[in-house]
């Protein structure tokens, strides 16, 4: 029996809760525990919300939000792949879209397909709404580190050097000025 | 020292991190712990983004998600009501609006005005954005009870008639062809 437009959209909203399981590196402010990928998906939505003065050119912010909300729902099928691990960009690359076709194949036809080219515009990284969406998806994680003492440097053993080099010119990229903010922080952090 | 802007939306961003420690009632699909009030956010988001075209009425959906982004930040001071517990609605509605006021004063004053105004509005529930959003925030919870097997209506023994007339005016109202859908599974969970 062939399922309606809704029995989809409720399939794939189902679907998607298991993002709520899926562990980031990051922990919450608190230091409590570590954050869950659907949290952090709410938190850069609201991110884009609030700070979508500090872009690099004309955007619209309402993409950002849409974009920032799915960006991770990939990791549903392939997990979180941490900024400092060693893992293969080409084979991440193409798991992910392998889930991203599965996750947004469960939506009616052209619904998935909108969603799943905002997906992919997100990860090609190359108009305005995705460079600001990615500098913001690399700023929250950086500022947790900061105001958690270290957070994932610590664990991972990162320097002054690789921090600038792993989240400068994304976020340099998509919001200058909020790099600016970044550079006076990690200076610091790191006593340099 | 006068904070700059940036400084305030950050300071603000710094202080919602406290959502997801909020527990609600409802459970994750997979009933492996109860779900928090930011990936609760995010999944709302996510239904108004997938699910506009059951709104009632003609409904502007980056508001909505916007609204359903922001709508439960006021319980970092306030907590969860839950839907079947005995609260006095009327204190539980001053402690809400005293803490919107908090929270969004953090921002600067005509970005926190304009989203304390998109949280009143939510609130009131008279515009076709806020009825529609409303109805997700009751449709979302009715979903997860119906596929974990009754959920929040067994831990707090909730009737038949009971779901009914806490779920279906609400859901109906934003929502009807929603509200159709739960007619069907509410029936069929209580074998009525």
């Amino acid at each position: 029996m062939q399922s309606t437009a809704l029995e989809k959209q409720l399939a794939f909203l189902r679907e998607i809760d298991r993002l709520k399981t899926v562990v980031r590196q990051s922990s919450l402010l608190d230091k409590s525990r570590k954050e869950n990928s659907a949290e952090h998906s709410w938190h850069l939505a609201m991110y884009a919300l609030i700070l979508s003065e500090y872009a690099c050119g004309p955007i619209n912010k309402n993409r950002v939000i849409q974009m920032l909300l799915l960006h991770d729902i990939v990791e549903i099928d392939v997990g979180d792949f941490p900024i400092h691990s060693e893992s293969s960009n080409e084979s991440q690359t193409e798991q992910e879209s392998r889930a991203a076709e599965r996750l947004f194949g469960l939506l009616p036809q052209q619904q998935g397909n909108e969603l799943l080219g905002l997906w992919q515009e997100f990860e090609r990284a190359e108009t305005d709404d995705a460079k600001f969406a990615k500098a913001l998806d690399r700023f929250q994680p950086l500022l947790v580190n900061v105001f958690t003492g270290g957070g994932t440097w610590i664990e991972s053993s990162v320097s002054f050097e690789q921090v600038f080099s792993r989240y400068g010119p994304i976020i340099k990229r998509g919001a200058p000025l909020l790099w600016a903010v970044c550079e006076q922080w990690v200076t610091r952090h790191f006593g340099e």
